[in-house]
């Protein structure tokens, strides 16, 4: 239980989906308070019926705010967006705004849950092989979109919600060891985003729950 | 080539994803060009050279409409929302429209992506299991959601993106067998749904590709 009237994100440190969010919460400069749900130990705590009271869903991100609690990353960064805009995580322009969509869903939908631990767990032997063909077949798409909407960043040069989907993303491809040198924009894109204090201090390495061995 | 002004899908008759995105079009009166790809004949149409220029994520539904190609259904969905409002798909308070998009994003992350084509073909033998756990799972938190979110429809009395997503995703379910008795909220929502003209002609039943055996 919390008094805190502050926002309350239930997180993992190492989720990717957790980690978008902890970007648009630092860009949007929202503090918040952070609850660990670890999702190995004790056969992950988001079974937990105490978590299953927060999430029905039984996945972290969930953000309690405003009052209510929100599910799924994408909705939340959209309800931060739509609550508190600046700075804009979506462009004005409606076909910008799309690419951006288009980006962040092939990696929400199209690339993430297929690699996502409960997935993993049942490929056995083949988890490795099998986030990796995931990832790569992912990014292959995405490298040639970003060839037609990228600029500094996913799209253009102002950072978008398709950025806050590429550095997780980009994380998981490097723990699963992915070979990134056939797509340089990703590369040269995360490379920038990294760089900047927002996804510094939402990184895995950094957060609350992350274990000593882990942490830089 | 076509040299039509009107917007094209790119859609399979099977697909839910494509009949999302065809019950929007439907809903909002848009006049379309259906360009059928078959996603399991001649080991998928999707993988040809030629669907690849159209669509670098080799996936349906992919749409060609103001000059742009919109890929990811829930993207093209809201370009639509953004170009063509009426009538609106996502409600004006920011709760409610965090609602539809979290309802939204856990069928079209946290299910659909699981129960797929290709994720099903690694399957093997434990493919409709498979499928019908995955759908099982995604549906009972579904239910719980929507004991706080329903009127008529998922999100109140309006109908909404979260619609759009259900009712192709009982199709899945009742496709691969999926004993729907315990989500009365779910069926409720679903018949009362496919009793609208927008649902009915953008139905599975009533494609352009529709096998002749499967006509209704």
């Amino acid at each position: 239980m919390s008094f805190s009237s502050q926002p309350i994100l239930y997180s993992y440190f190492r989720s990717s989906c957790s980690w978008r969010v902890r970007i648009a919460l630092a860009l949007k400069g929202i503090a918040y308070d952070q609850v660990p749900v670890n999702l190995v130990k004790d056969g992950g705590q988001q079974f937990s019926a105490e978590f299953k009271a927060v999430n029905p869903m039984q996945q972290v991100p969930a953000l309690k705010i405003d009052g209510i609690t929100i599910t799924q990353s994408l909705a939340i960064i959209q309800y931060l967006e739509d609550t508190r805009p600046n700075p804009r995580l979506l462009p004005q322009d409606p076909k910008k705004r799309a690419q951006v969509r288009m980006i962040s869903d092939h990696i929400a939908s199209g690339i993430q849950p297929l690699q996502n631990t409960s997935i993993l767990n049942k490929m056995g032997e083949r988890k490795v092989e099998w986030a990796q063909q995931c990832i790569t077949s992912g990014f292959q798409a995405i490298e040639q979109i970003l060839q037609h909407t990228a600029g500094r960043y996913c799209v253009g040069d102002e950072i978008s919600m398709a950025d806050l989907c590429l550095v997780p993303q980009v994380g998981n491809a490097e723990r699963f060891g992915v070979n990134l040198a056939p797509y340089p924009t990703i590369t040269r894109i995360n490379k920038a985003l990294l760089e900047l204090e927002a996804f510094k201090v939402s990184h895995p390495s950094r957060q609350p729950d992350t274990p000593p061995e882990l942490r830089s």
